[in-house]
């Protein structure tokens, strides 16, 4: 079993980010912002702002954090969005989710400028790659891609694994992961499957796949009662909490006996999704100055 | 093989368009509009033109017609647009194409207010419908989805196809059908795979679908090569003129000796599309004057 090491690749690419954002302020005498907003006090929240604003200051982005209450409104949050929008010394704008009420979820993302939308979870920053016709045309452009997805492409790309003409099998259509993950892959010349909850008879797929993206949240999940094909790479995009500590969806115990190249929980993408976050702020900033400046 | 009618049931469609808009030019006294925008002669653009016009009329939908020259300038055609865009008495804006300049298509296709894009090709549109939950979501929300998906899941849901839990395969990744048709169908509930000409063992795929929709533009593409489970539904949305007339990309020599329902060319989507276009005006009619009126 080989390791895909997200580790290495996001240590990398934050000691690049640093570079340029050094020669950004040294020529520019400005510093990309990132805004980060949190809507009440769940700990496992904190804990990710916490860890994103820590990245920020260690490759020189600049970070103003916001917190609203529990029963903030919709209104509050809006208003608060808006003149995030408005204030041009901030490049990105994070709102951190799960919101406390899930149903405002869509009003607020869609409220964010997509040019901001460092998260790329507004509609318009997903139909923006999703028709772009190849996965070279998505880098040239400078889109904000959401996160986890970016740093998916970046470690296969990384470890030299092909996906042009692989079968690809998503299983999780979320629209943080599952989704985009399915679109880039396509711009990549993958065939693409996307499965999910409601999906029958998952094992003639996995045993058919080049390559498996899962991102569901079932601890253990891709277990023994799945075949897979010799040489199969898997990207585990879960993180769950267990009593035994974080473990993803993927059984390592099972998937360790087969000839399979992991990205594992933890250690695998997770540690590249901060990093794209941070790619994504700096990509904002240039996009907004309108810098030119080597693609990222 | 069973024959699935797009003609009959465009007619019962045109039919109810036709109801709500005499109730609705009684009740506000005001007409849906929609412009069309031509750049330069191409013949079978000038056909299908004329024929969307003409289809508007049946219904009671006015149209305005605009035909730049072949050497428009990209300036000259964001004019038009924005022109239109702020025209209030034009509620869908549709740019036909191909553009003689391929290269402008999607600056212009940008341009085009989302409210306004009745071919639901702007990114935001794709976005919107894409990111939604579910097919009731997506119904729910009145957005605009591109026609010729938009007609395969009315003339589905009309011969009461089930979509949920099936494996659905689309062959073709267009931004005008393959792209949103996977989206609608996921949105559907169905597993489904985006093939294309990169994708390697498609004859492992066609055995396994239970819906196969293609949309790649080669005659007969679909032919004895392929094995195809019992029961198949196939909608074929390929129009290819060759010298024996216009034919899909399926070979209906073949697939008529199977078990399989087929929506034909001619006869099956394309007559449900340019349907699709005087639904999507009338939606962003009522979208944009806010009427409170039944879904669609």
């Amino acid at each position: 079993m080989e390791m895909l090491n997200g580790r290495e690749l996001a240590k990398n690419i934050k000691k690049t980010i640093t570079e340029k954002i050094k020669i950004i302020t040294k020529t520019t005498n400005q510093n990309p912002a990132l805004a980060t907003v949190l809507i009440g006090e769940n700990p496992a929240s904190q804990i990710y702002i916490q860890s994103k604003i820590k990245a920020c200051h260690e490759v020189g982005i600049k970070s103003y954090h916001y917190n609203l209450s529990t029963n903030a409104t919709e209104r509050d949050i809006i208003n608060l969005i808006n003149d995030l929008n408005n204030n041009s010394n901030i490049n990105g704008i994070l709102l951190q989710l799960p919101l406390p009420q899930h149903s405002l979820t869509n009003n607020c993302i869609n409220t964010i400028n997509p040019n901001k939308d460092v998260d790329g979870l507004h509609p318009l920053s997903y139909g923006r790659f999703s028709l772009l016709k190849s996965w070279e045309d998505i880098l040239k452009s400078n889109l904000l891609v959401p996160c986890t997805p970016l740093g998916i492409m970046k470690l296969l790309q990384y470890y030299n694994i092909e996906v042009n003409k692989k079968l690809v099998l998503v299983i999780g259509r979320s629209n943080l992961v599952g989704k985009p993950i399915a679109m880039l892959m396509l711009a990549k010349n993958a065939t693409v499957i996307m499965a999910h909850s409601k999906t029958v008879n998952l094992k003639q797929l996995t045993a058919i796949a080049d390559i498996i993206i899962i991102a569901i949240g079932i601890p253990n999940f891709l277990s023994n009662k799945y075949s897979l094909k010799k040489g199969v790479v898997i990207i585990d995009v879960g993180i769950n909490r267990t009593q035994h500590g974080i473990c993803g969806d993927v059984d390592l115990d099972y998937v360790k006996t087969k000839n399979v190249a992991i990205s594992p929980v933890p250690g695998g993408v997770g540690t590249m999704t901060i990093t794209m976050l941070l790619e994504n702020t700096l990509k904002a900033f240039i996009n907004q100055n309108k810098l030119k400046f080597p693609q990222l």
